[in-house]
């Protein structure tokens, strides 16, 4: 049984789940009513990545549609799945026997063939002659719009594809579709890298203390995960932001990289995720840097952490997504008003769009081999709201069992909303001006779980503090 | 005065070292025959780099040209030099209010040029009314040749710039050459990631024992490098070999992922290097994984090291550095020979080509702000040298004060080259077979410093123990 393994002590992953996957993929073709027999699948897995001009390439991270269908680490190559049979070729680059010299052991097809568990290895050249040989009548290759990015994926090519007949869009909503609802083995990879995400946040929890900077949470998370968790790659950049940083979305960038003091009194707010084997994480804890919440603090968390509870109590197959998102925004907004913040009728404020002006993003999204995960919004799917404080969901489906979303609600003070609202008639008339404005440098708080959706309910797979108290505990336990 | 720190105990780099980096292409602009007066010099920095079709990027690093110039940490930038009076302008992009809530404070233009001293700072969408009020005689762009990557260098352009006359190539070598001969300020920041280098080796030599894995030594590695020296970035992939794996020249490549066990007997190759505000370290240590040597581990460290002393002892303005390739080769191969591994004369080895079996790759490179850095082979200097043992050597010139070069000699065991060798007549008539053929699992040894070369020596930026005495006594003190 072959499978990936960083180390003796990290999750194996069977190379059953990508057999499987392809398995997946070739039957909802089958049962697609365009897609004749003698189709084949032709995806290209990802390229090296060069630093500009330099001979230095970004670590390589496979692509994420040739991960789920072949689980290869290697750069470089090609997959064909037969529609018919479900028959896998793996196509990986002929190297020259000098290669051997830079990169170590050449392997023959035959490793690859036991390696990735495909039922046969043919070198990239060979693209050509093995369709020339097969006949097809129909080549599906992936082009599509990721709704996240904007961006197109782009479809695989090889020197004499002109010769056949080509489909590269009837693909793309068919594995993605496939893509959404994960397998068994998936949700043991997938409950793996949480775990070490959460325990890595549990980590930097207790490390971080005012005195410290941001980035030394970002290099502890980064550390456990890889160290412990064997996840070379994070999912995405991590978010580290303290005090007034912790209120900008996408903090941790180039121009604003994690590099902020953490001082006492600050709230911070880290989104930071492992990746394994392709599979993501995307986990968020916000804490007091001082391991204890002052009043202001608890109001706002608690805020947040009665939406999210709300939300974890009534997701399950069948519930609307859009309607979760509603449910956190009322949540939060009553808590708010409760803590007196706000006045008037929570309805009222939810019709206005106040709940935009404190979580300007969605409730959350699809997550997998993707931090955000493809099959949001796909042909046969509910389209984007248009509603302004819906519009940022990156989805609006019905759930289903077997999903895997992130469920993250957030209340932040962003200077810039503060003063639209304050401005806007239509939203100032919710608010309390002098507790509203006692909160202008309070920075956010965002409370970001993994979640698998089941029949009757749903599993969080973030397991870290989540209550004041629990927080409060664990950070009373000071670590270096 | 502006300047660059990730954290309150890092490095402070002052905006003036880019200042004086733009003064010094300058005044070699003005020295160079073929440029007019009203030239300017127009670079592009780095823009995001997106992860396949998604919204995730790698994690962005300026373009190392325009790091040079402009020292600037933001993608999407453009930079303008006008030869004549040295004067600069950075040009931003020009972003829409609504992005404060997802990457910050947004800066104003005065704002940005305190933070990066330069003259003037404009939105990239005014290049064009710029230009057209400077009325340039010539717009210098910059395309050339890596002849390390075999890339070429994209140069900067924008919507109006077919109106001017433009030159790209001549501007390639003039700013390649500037780059080779490093400032004091640059110095002290290639002193300090060297440092904060050597430190994490040791902190790695330390940690690594039989029974862990190659990439926990990475993982420890990249902590250091962070945590303590603020360095998000590491120069290159880190290569983490034990045992066979040591003798692969570019293992930890994704498809060889530091992924191996490390075994007691084993010899550990350590090659890593941190990059702190663009300034590159490269330091390889090799040791025993059991922290004692023993005796053919010893042969071949102090066959290496011999060659390393005498290169360090050598290497200075107006010495050949294929003369120093040649030297280190010399001594490495006396001491195989004096160990019992060689018979014959030491200069019919060399003749032969024999040192190429041990050592495929050159002596070093230049290195700075790449790691592989500008101004080897360009035009003027020596070109490279057609003896097959001499042809790797990344440059070829007199070394000159100011220089920054990695001295890094190596002996492996690469199985495909000791095949090679003791088939070919001319080669296996050096080897007393019996005792080469003991090394076969041996895997390889390298020993790389950080050098900077002065009028009268070199200095070594590279702090970490090197004889078999310092690294056993290094390797007692153990740490978790």
């Amino acid at each position: 049984m072959a499978s990936f393994r960083m180390g003796p002590t990290t999750h194996s992953v069977p190379m059953s789940l990508f057999q499987k996957n392809r398995q997946k993929t070739a039957a909802a073709l089958r049962e697609h009513g365009s897609v004749k027999s003698k189709s084949y699948v032709l995806l290209a897995g990802g390229d090296d990545v060069s630093f500009n001009d330099t001979d230095i390439s970004y670590l390589f991270r496979q692509e994420s549609y040739f991960q789920y269908m072949f689980g290869v680490k290697e750069p470089g190559c090609y997959g064909v799945l037969e529609v018919d049979s479900g028959k896998s070729t793996l196509f990986v680059p002929r190297l020259p026997e000098e290669y051997a010299t830079w990169m170590g052991k050449l392997y023959a097809l035959d490793e690859f063939k036991q390696m990735y568990e495909v039922d046969e290895v043919r070198y990239v050249d060979e693209l050509n002659a093995f369709f020339e040989s097969a006949h097809p009548l129909l080549i599906l290759t992936l082009s599509g719009l990721n709704t996240d990015s904007g961006l197109v994926s782009k479809p695989a090519r090889f020197e004499g594809i002109e010769k056949f007949v080509v489909d590269c869009d009837l693909l793309h909503p068919v594995i993605a579709e496939c893509r959404v609802i994960k397998s068994p083995e998936e949700i043991e990879v997938l409950r793996y890298v949480a775990k070490v995400s959460s325990d890595a946040h549990i980590r930097v929890m207790q490390f971080m203390h005012p005195g410290r900077s941001e980035y030394e949470g970002e290099a502890v998370f980064l550390h456990h995960a890889y160290a412990v968790g064997g996840c070379r790659h994070a999912s995405y950049t991590c978010i580290c932001g303290s005090g007034v940083n912790s209120a900008v979305l996408h903090y941790g960038h180039a121009g604003a990289p994690n590099d902020g003091p953490v001082r006492d009194g600050d709230m911070c707010l880290f989104d930071m995720g492992a990746n394994y084997c392709g599979y993501a994480a995307d986990i968020t804890c916000s804490f007091p840097a001082n391991g204890k919440f002052n009043e202001d603090q608890k109001l706002i968390y608690n805020a947040v952490l009665a939406g999210r509870n709300a939300v974890l109590q009534e997701a399950r197959d069948g519930v609307s997504w859009v309607d979760m998102h509603k449910l956190a925004c009322r949540v939060m907004l009553q808590k708010l008003k409760d803590g007196g913040m706000l006045k008037g009728e929570v309805d009222d404020m939810l019709e206005a769009g106040l709940a935009g002006i404190f979580q300007p993003h969605g409730l959350g999204h699809l997550i997998g081999l993707d931090v955000h995960d493809v099959g949001g919004y796909i042909a046969g799917q509910p389209s984007r709201p248009g509603e302004p404080w819906l519009s940022k969901l990156r989805f609006a489906r019905t759930l289903k069992a077997g999903m895997y979303v992130t469920v993250e609600p957030g209340c932040y003070f962003i200077e810039y909303l503060m003063d639209r609202a304050l401005a806007d008639p239509n939203l100032n008339k919710f608010i309390v001006v002098e507790v509203y404005e006692r909160f202008r440098k309070f920075g956010g708080v965002r409370i970001e779980d993994d979640v698998l959706i089941t029949k009757d309910g749903c599993e969080n797979f973030a397991i870290v503090p989540r209550t004041v108290e629990e927080i409060e505990k664990t950070m009373a336990i000071r670590k270096e």
